[in-house]
């Protein structure tokens, strides 16, 4: 029925990050995290996105250190689709490696890149949403971006404004919007024009090329010298390379980016109490084995074991083999609290 | 100093019970469990008692199946000095074998018998006057009880009726009194005449076969059918004694029972909540691995990993490698209605 070539997925799976402690730590960050009891988010993310390519054309690209765990998350995955930065160099780095490695095996790759630690509510909205984003950067050589109609005044995203329709549900894209304060983001909502920025995008590669180009040429150069018949090590390159992120480095400044509304029930999950949005019709969020008597309000989280709550309410309750985190559902950041502790004592083998 | 001969320690171990789940496990009760993080309970109870008795005079009667936990939790007891019953009998049974058992090895002996699964805060003061105990049972050929001053008007333990003066600290018992409600336990309290019954005794060992003899003599023989040349298996044996407490078996019928009152912050530790009078001079108790940040008036207990809480109150919070307990403080009673469900779900490897 579609006789679209199949774009390439790459997965930006390199984040670190302690909001999600116990269940992340640092050798198993949000991405590598079974937040949902249904695996790891870069397992849940790669399979929504396999009936729009499927696993021989996902790459993902994460940090040298989490490259075996990412391969154990993802059964099937080609050893060479798992590119392993030796050091964080931000997202226009990622990109731009994926992009070349990428091109050199098809040069008329287009690239469908998104985080791996999203939650998508609505997977088959989300799949046409990919696939509409896939046809309109191969047709129009342009970035395409996925942006969300906003249900609240959120201060914790980036927003696009909405420009001109240029094609049936495409739109051109006004300006993008730092993180607002929360009466910018209450007129945002208001106005109807604005969306929030998921961070996902979609372009042909030659095109990501061609932009990293003329506006990173140096950062562009550092990459290409990763390969070739005098390919340079990673190791080597890498932690020259300038540490800037798409957004700024290309999204911004590039006149060809595009903007494709969709609501598909999509959430960057960025807290404990984020998971609370995906409770269902319980009056709980509840992930892994998990007796809860009495209660409502909670944020439970059972991993290698029981989670058993009894009269409680309104709390974040996770439970790991080697920890256990007990935190106002509310005040669920604090959880960086802990982990400054567990730093400070150097408990390293729970970070 | 001291020339008496030593006692021989009777350590009752055989309990069961959930109260302390998910500490306490079937085939880890309490008395095997490490409420205090100061390893289990029958260490410490059998610790305390060395200055007393050296290890060699002690002896642990419990279940079968825990008799192998009994030896790890305490490194260098001789394996006959571990009475493991078949079946459990109640304590009458497991007194009779035990002074039956240490007779046939010093006929002289005097016994105290201890529950394994108590916490004593002032432990020269026990000490001192578990020696008393032990010479007025030998001098008075009696049984010697040690009642605890009552400091509130508990409803949960059984109380002694002190009589009139035999010796110096020595008392006669009015009566045994059943858990009374509220408005006796007042009256206890006020009258300075009651003591909490704290379940220890110390007796010679003849005079406890003695009045088993004299009140339960068909116990006592089949008891006696577990020793000489036609010696019985136990297996055989115990599950046709009578199911009968010590305490009714003879305590509450014999006239040779005397209490020696006794203050060493004694408790008998019958709930997670009951932890919390051993906070100490810290605003929540605490045992194991734990980081409290802006608490008070939580338990927190850790074994096998961390139990990190932040901004909460009042919590019973226990964290075990396989499953973490929540539930308030004052209604930590209702851990019950835990593993009654994960009896009903048969998640035996819970229990």
């Amino acid at each position: 029925m579609n006789s679209e070539p199949h774009p390439w997925v790459v997965i930006m799976a390199g984040g670190v990050g302690s909001r999600f402690w116990p269940a992340s730590r640092a050798a198993r960050p949000k991405q590598l995290a079974d937040l949902f009891g249904q695996g790891p988010m870069l397992r849940m993310t790669s399979e929504r996105l396999l009936p729009v390519a499927p696993l021989e054309r996902q790459l993902v690209v994460t940090g040298e250190i989490l490259s075996q765990a990412v391969a154990d998350a993802l059964p099937g995955i080609q050893p060479e689709n798992i590119l392993a930065e030796p050091v964080g160099r931000n997202t226009a780095a990622a990109v731009g490696w994926a992009a070349l490695h990428i091109a050199e095996r098809d040069p008329d790759a287009v690239l469908a890149v998104v985080p791996a630690d999203q939650y998508i509510a609505d997977i088959p909205a989300y799949q046409e949403t990919a696939r509409r984003a896939v046809a309109a950067a191969r047709e129009q050589d342009a970035i395409v971006t996925l942006g969300i109609p906003p249900t609240r005044p959120e201060t914790g995203y980036g927003y696009i404004e909405r420009g001109a329709e240029i094609s049936d549900g495409v739109f051109d894209v006004g300006a993008f919007r730092e993180k607002p304060d929360r009466e910018t983001a209450l007129g945002y909502l208001a106005d109807g024009g604005f969306l929030w920025n998921a961070g996902m995008f979609f372009m042909p590669a030659s095109l990501a090329i061609r932009e990293l180009e003329r506006f990173e040429p140096e950062l562009l150069a550092g990459l290409r010298s990763l390969f070739g018949d005098a390919a340079r090590p990673a190791a080597e390159v890498y932690p020259s390379l300038k540490s800037i992120s798409i957004d700024y480095a290309v999204m911004e400044r590039t006149d060809r980016v595009r903007v494709i509304p969709g609501s598909f029930g999509w959430s960057d999950v960025g807290s404990w109490e984020a998971l609370y949005d995906h409770r269902g019709e319980r009056s709980s969020f509840q992930a892994g084995d998990v007796i809860e008597i009495d209660g409502a309000g909670n944020v439970l989280s059972a991993e290698g074991g029981l989670v058993a709550v009894v009269g409680v309410s309104d709390l974040v309750v996770v439970h790991t083999p080697d920890a256990t985190l007990v935190v106002p559902r509310t005040e669920s950041q604090r959880v960086r609290e802990v982990v400054d502790r567990l730093r400070a004592d150097e408990q390293e083998e729970l970070l």
